[in-house]
Parts: structure tokens; sequence; C-alpha cells
């Protein structure tokens, strides 16, 4: 067995046994320019949908580059189905969320406005080359769809049904997430977070009239927006996502990866 | 009643009611010059000992200042007692994990070095201020101790008999930390991290021969290294600590802090 490529990159194209593998400019740029491979060098590829390749760069140029996919090193597995859905913060908090969250497995991440939400606009390439490189260095099979920022008002008029929302309500009003966790409804989860401010009163109250509203407390202390974000996530893996027992005892392949 | 103080600040000195409290001069120089107050302008200071107390400022100048504690507005509460002991990361992922880990309710803080640390100095001036600040904005009402860096080995060599020390092995060999939490045996705990290359196979050897070591599995990704410390803490917290029911149960005071 050969030695693992140290790099392992995402790319667009698709993936299988002996194709070339087109390399889009960016790639090309960040293989030959960034990371100083070569022609002739091994690289690991994923794109999302064909699991992981073992690949050897053929030609690197300005206008693209092509690879030759070797030997599928690891199938896709099913994406994680865990959303956040948090209130929109500032750089470099935002990109720090990013990269956190795409590590510890997110799904999706939706930006949403609040009330008291003070930043409003992403650099959307920004946080998706931030995504990509974090999911490059996690392991992951496949990146998260990062939303563009919307209303929170507007995200919950079309809640996509069967969806649990887990509101980390940091009033002390509701039960600890870790005795919550067992109750919350079977299938997918999204967990939401407040800005630095918290929610408006108001906000708090139309929340807990939902539905699919579940709402749980992160402890005693006044947690910034993307600390609660990242311990929200970090928490509802262990507890009910990829890295409890529960998906494991289902799901060897993940555990072993 | 009257309104909170918008500012919550740590001090050096004792707070007792009608007391003085002298400010250092660095302090003096915090509340003028960086937060905009002046004299007759109503602070919330904590000292980790006191408890937490609405004051008045009287005087702030170049030597130090004054200020005049008027009303303790919360209890001295007991500090959490979960340690973390983690592989050293260069700056700034190492200040936004004692930034981070001192609002997850850390109360100490263990820089170590292993086979395959890279960083191995920190500034404990700057380490400080971050964790202060952290504390303040958080509602904690004392500071985690910030260690100087040591070796593993050393500090395992030295190890405080009676705390479990929660390897999280990132080997895949180890059971879920959620399955795992239930088994840990009661007392103090401390979670360790390993660096971005992973603990050599000879200090996971070492690790798992000692009698106080659990080692716990973080999921399926690879984790950077302070992504891992965080969700550890968060999750340990929510466990075991003080976001766990148990611990509201048992403390009523710090669920409605």
């Amino acid at each position: 067995m050969q030695a693992k490529p140290a790099t392992r990159l995402y790319v667009s194209a698709g993936l299988a046994a002996g194709a070339g593998v087109a390399l889009a400019p960016a790639e090309a740029h960040r293989l030959k320019d960034v990371l100083r491979l070569r022609p002739g060098d091994d690289v690991a590829f994923f794109n999302g949908r064909d699991g992981e390749w073992r690949a050897t760069i053929a030609e690197l140029g300005p206008d693209g580059g092509t690879a030759v996919a070797a030997e599928q090193v690891r199938l896709q597995q099913a994406t994680g189905d865990l959303w956040l859905v948090f209130a929109l913060v500032k750089r470099p908090r935002l990109e720090w969320l990013v990269e956190k969250a795409t590590e510890l497995g997110v799904g999706a991440l939706l930006p949403v406005t609040t009330a008291r939400t003070i930043a409003d606009r992403v650099n959307p390439a920004r946080l998706a080359a931030i995504a990509r490189e974090a999911a490059e260095q996690s392991e992951r099979l496949d990146l998260p769809d990062i939303h563009a920022p919307a209303p929170l008002a507007k995200l919950l008029a079309a809640w996509p049904k069967g969806r649990t929302l887990v509101l980390c309500d940091e009033t002390g009003a509701a039960p600890p997430i870790a005795e919550a966790a067992g109750a919350i409804p079977p299938g997918p989860i999204a967990c939401l977070t407040g800005p630095e401010g918290g929610f408006a009163e108001s906000e708090l109250d139309a929340l807990r009239k939902l539905p699919f509203v579940f709402p749980v407390g992160l402890g005693p202390r006044v947690l910034r927006s993307e600390t609660a974000a990242l311990a929200a996530l970090a928490i509802l893996q262990a507890l009910a996502g990829d890295g409890s027992a529960a998906r494991l005892r289902v799901s060897p392949a993940v555990a072993s990866s």
C-alpha cells in the first residue's frame, strides 16, 4: 500500500478510476503556486460525491491542469445533517466560526440577521475558501452549504417540515442541553444561536411559539455568539450526531475513517 | 433597583460595602483611557474572592485610582474545577483557545509540549489579559489559572492525586465521549488534547498505562488542536460540569446568574 498523499484537496471535477481530472485555473494555481506541487506528485482528491481518490498530477498551467485518479481510498459517506443557524457576526469571528463549524461536521451554515445583529454582509468567496480548507484538513468528504444572510423571520417562515430547531436560549429559562437532548424529536436538527446582545424578547416569544423550536441552555456563563455556536455544535454532535455512540454503532465506517 | 452597570471589570483589590477600592495604575488607565469612564460612573467589579459589586469611580489618574464599592450584586460562587491540558499552539490560535476556554468556564489552563508540538513559548501577560477580558464579558466571577508551558511527561509525573485526565484520543480507538462520560470516576477532571500532528505512538502508549487517564473519542473528523480542546471542554461542561443538569440541580444560584 502506498503512503497516503500529504495533500488532500477538494476539486469540482468527477473522480473515477483512470479518469483524467480536469483542474480549474484556480485549482491548478493553488496546487502549483501555493502548495508547490509538480507533475508526478501524488495528491488526494474529494469532490463531495465520489469519495476520496489518490491521484497523480499530470499538468499544471495558467489555464488549468489535469491529474489522473489512480485509486479510491475512501467511499463517499452520507453527509452529516446538522445545520447551524447563527446571528451574523463580524470578521474575524465569522471566519473562525466557519472554520470550526466545518471541522465539527456542520452540513449547512445559515447566517441570519436579528433585531440586535450588527453585521449584515459576508464575503461568500472568502467563506467558501475557509470552509474548503477546513474540510480538507479535517478529512471531511464534502463541503458545508453556506447560505446567503437572511432575516431570521424570513427563514422561520419557510422552515423545512420535520427539522427541529434547537434554540440556544441564554436567558436561563431552558433546560440544560445534555438533559434536554434526549427529548429532541427524531429527524434532522438545526441549532440556532443569537447575536452578542442576545435575542430581543419579542424574538424569543415568537421562537418559543413555533412547534419545531426546542429551547436548551448552554450553562451559566454568557458565551460570545461564535463560542455558543461552536459549543452547541460540539455538544449536539457528541450527543446525537456523528460523534455519538448511536451513530457510530450504525455506521462503523465513520468511526474508523 | 439600579440599572446594572454596563462595564464589568476584574480588579485585584478587596471588595466590601462602603470600602474604597484601590485601582492599580494599569486598571485606572484601562477605565479612563480605554473604556472612557469618569469619576461618578458606575462599574461592576469582581476579584475572584468577594463576589460582584456595583461600585462608583471616585478618582482616576496616572498613578492609579479609587472607587467606592456600593452594593454586592452577586455572591462569590465555587470555581469550576475543569482543567484543560493542551499541546501548545501558536498565535493566533492560542489566543482564541484562551478566550474560548475562559468563556467555557475552564478552571486552569496548562499548556504542554509534546513530541510533535511546534510552539514552545507564550506571552503570559497577553494571555492573562485575554483571559481577564473573556471572564469580564462572560459573567465569570474569577479568572482561570494560566500555567507556564511544561513538557507533558513532567506534568504527568507530578499529576495530582484523584484528578481524572480525559484523553482526547484521535486514533479512533477510544469510545465516544458522550458514551464514556458516564463512566468517568467522580472527582475533579482535566482534559488533554494533542498537537496538530497528534500524539506520538509512544506518548499514547505511556498515557494509556496511567491509572488516572481516561481515553475518549471526539467523533470521526480530524479536529485542529484548538478545536478539539474547545469541543472537549464544551461537551464535558454539558455532560458533567456546570452546564449539566446534575450541577444545576445542586446549585440553582449558578443557573439563575
